[in-house]
């Protein structure tokens, strides 16, 4: 039995069975059903519910048996006594694969496990893999979206796989690359891993094409030297990004209820995973930095980091921040100085890091960036303050005590030249070929979209941060991850 | 010499005039005047400026002798050659206080000191007492909003006071505290504190009745022990909240560059803020975060924190974060889990974190909060999962492909339910006197307004958290300073 066809099945169906499809909005199979509608799944949907009638204009059909084939892929979310019966029909149709949404299995006591058994039981038998049960779904982005997810925004197609054993934490870590535009390959909601485990998951995702970056949400795991081993492989070319739940006695409790996941030892695990070179991040927002640092900037190669700043403060919190990590802020050399000097104003600080006070032309904060990167053999930039003119300009237009024919004009040159700046910084970080990272701590995700420097940047591929912590704590990682992943190709290599 | 009639005319000036009016929209003379006339300033406003002419529809005036009597406070944007002689002026014109906004003096080197030294001594001979120079200016609420800042967004009006050594952080500080709909009752950029230093606005901030909690930006003090004296008589009243910068050397480097500031020894600073109990936070949106719960949530009085969630990962994070933060989870006893039988579906997680997997009524998330309060003697609650009612019913009205007068009416039975559900839990903080703690990590500030969670929380005074992280570090920070203050109140009492 290969199971990459099962996986093809899974992520790659030409059509798709949606069993238990209701027209009640409270039920999930309305709820799920109109996301993967919704979603755009280019095969065919067929919603299946024995009263038949219509959803929304499509066809229920009253049974699987008359559902058109090819059909690869069941969505399941009957009633929990229905599901084996529902099993053996979907095998009987020549499906490959279940997603069962269905709860109420091994999670809730001895009476679910022997349900869950039997389905497990039916399944090999049939050759079916199973997703879940208690799963909140799955998401897949190519060749066609399949939005078969509790989720209910719009999720967009990337370079990001992300396998949770918490639906809920799957769906946060969705929604915050969502809104950052970076787009997922894959989201598995593993569910109580009756069948397929994260162990699983991820060996498919070694191999997928679509997939760059890879995060995981576990509590624990069932087959752990497996894990290890492929993880172990696939970050000597894709980095992987884990967060860990159940790391406490009362969180691991919480997750043996949850998932029925045995946690094990926190440093045991932790200490494995370093070796594996698996990032290990704290939160889910340190997650979706990462992710976004390591799909969108260079490689970083050294600790040699140059500071660019329109405000004194940010500057000093953000050298504290580095030191505090370990990262070096080498001083300027005379020749440098000298560099700087000559097209700064008279007063900028002289040192790394570089405090343009308020620079008179954009250029200054690009001709900064320049000197720093081809004479001081910076490794990384960190670049402070963006986003001020866009804002300032952007108060002109509203305001209610001036013209705004008046300010029409000096607003939209503040503004362009704002976004000429960043297109310079976008195009300076292929040219050196070294990250350059925009902290913008006052435009955010509230501004209209014609002044939001966030997205603008976001849609050009460049992840902004909205607090320096957050961009030194990115860069960090991620320069751990490249140095760890050089070394083991220099071993290999030898 | 009454300090405090000096704090009048920098904080409550009858009128103010505004000396380097510019027409220029590139010029601090041009914006600063725009954010104090926009502000909504109820006293007089006088533009100054030798060559006249009119600033959209208001008079400038030729000179400072002729603007009308009384003006307490001056605003000075003029060249820095020109601030000695604008000072003398000043004093003629009876003027108190003002906030010098040039820059150019002792941040930039020995001239600069010179002029600054020159600068004083004028203040001290006339009177008159100083912010800055080198300041992005202050604002003050009550009792009429002086909005004298580089800052452009309209900062609103509340009990936060921000005092700033960067005038960048400070501006980042209040941008924070706006988008949660925290008001602000003075903000000061402090520049380089040629004559008032932050010891000096912390006196003033003792008293001020406007006043509840004080967020401080510090790089360096020039009179420590005054500074720690003065903070610990506060604390006992008003929570006081300091982010350092310059913690490490090159960022003490770079503060001495900044503000000409002597960071000092930062292991010795933070024992002495524990003793004054101080809350220390690491970053400014640690500051926000735990000044939103102490600004809106009852006091905090034992570390016995229950937890009910809409999802396990969310409650398994969560148990991991309360137990390394040192915060207890108590089990719950057999009378507690009978209650919570009584009204929870059969498969809830009968443990704390109380798992209401998917709760079938808004009910069941206030019955069980009720009962950990009542029965199971909680000190806090942290609530996790909300938001995903109303994400769900706004992508319904959304849907290309479901009929929006058909979905009119469950979605809004949807969002008027988890509506309800926030009424019901602001009502119940109030009812028992202990913190709810409300985290929504979907529905965030790029919601439309009428669906946005975030805001109706915000507006009823009642801080959300976007992540469990942030509500467990903001719930620490609050008890340890309540018990803090506890213990000393109990010590000076025995």
């Amino acid at each position: 039995m290969d199971d990459r066809s099962h996986f093809n099945a899974l992520f790659e169906p030409r059509s798709i069975a949606f069993i238990g499809a209701s027209a009640s909005v409270t039920k999930w199979g309305f709820n799920i059903l109109h996301h993967l509608v919704k979603g755009g799944f280019e095969g065919g949907i067929y919603p299946v519910n024995p009263q038949g009638g219509a959803w929304f204009g499509r066809k229920i059909y009253t049974s699987l048996a008359e559902v058109p084939r090819p059909v690869d892929l069941a969505i399941i979310v009957v009633p929990k006594e229905l599901v084996p019966g529902t099993m053996r029909e979907c095998a009987a149709a020549g499906i490959r694969a279940a997603v069962v949404i269905t709860a109420g299995f091994s999670e809730t006591g001895a009476g679910g496990a022997a349900l869950e058994r039997e389905v497990v039981s039916i399944a090999r038998e049939t050759g079916i893999r199973i997703v879940g049960p208690n799963t909140m779904g799955i998401f897949s982005a190519f060749p066609s979206p399949v939005q078969a997810v509790m989720m209910s925004t719009a999720i967009r197609q990337g370079g990001v796989a992300v396998v949770s054993q918490s639906g809920n934490l799957g769906t946060s870590i969705t929604y915050r690359f969502n809104r950052r535009e970076i787009g997922i390959s894959r989201l598995v909601s593993s569910g109580n891993e009756a069948d397929m485990k994260v162990e699983d998951y991820l060996e498919y995702l070694e191999s997928d094409d679509a997939t760059r970056i890879i995060c995981l949400y576990v509590e624990g795991l069932r087959q752990g030297r497996r894990f290890i081993d492929t993880a172990r492989r696939i970050t000597l070319t894709k980095p992987i990004i884990l967060l860990k739940g159940g790391t406490g006695s009362i969180g691991a409790g919480a997750a043996m209820s949850h998932t029925g996941a045995l946690a094990g030892s926190f440093s045991v695990f932790q200490a494995m995973c370093r070796q594996a070179n698996i990032i290990l991040a704290e939160t889910i927002d340190e997650m979706v930095d990462v992710a976004g640092f390591l799909l969108t900037q260079p490689e970083v190669t050294g600790k040699r980091v140059g500071i660019v700043t329109q405000g004194g403060g940010w500057g000093v919190i953000t050298a504290d921040l580095c030191e505090a990590a370990g990262l070096e802020l080498p001083p300027l050399d005379e020749k440098v100085v000298a560099e700087l000097d000559g097209f700064l104003p008279p007063f900028w600080s002289r040192r790394n890091p570089i405090d343009l006070v308020a620079p008179g032309r954009v250029s200054m904060v690009t001709d900064s960036i320049a000197a720093l990167l081809e004479h001081a053999d910076m490794d990384a930039i960190i670049c402070l303050g963006l986003g001020y003119m866009t804002a300032r300009a952007r108060r002109w237009l509203d305001s209610p005590v001036l013209p705004r024919d008046v300010m029409e004009k000096p607003a939209r040159q503040m503004i362009d030249a704002e976004m000429e700046l960043l297109d310079l910084v976008a195009s300076q970080i292929r040219r050196f070929n070294k990250p350059i990272i925009p902290v913008i701590d006052l435009v955010a995700f509230d501004e209209v979209p014609d002044v939001n420097i966030v997205s603008y940047l976001d849609g050009r591929g460049i992840m902004s941060y909205s607090s320096p912590e957050q961009a030194v704590g990115a860069l960090v990682m991620a320069l751990e991850y490249y140095r760890k992943r050089g070394e083991r190709a220099a071993r290999d290599g030898a």
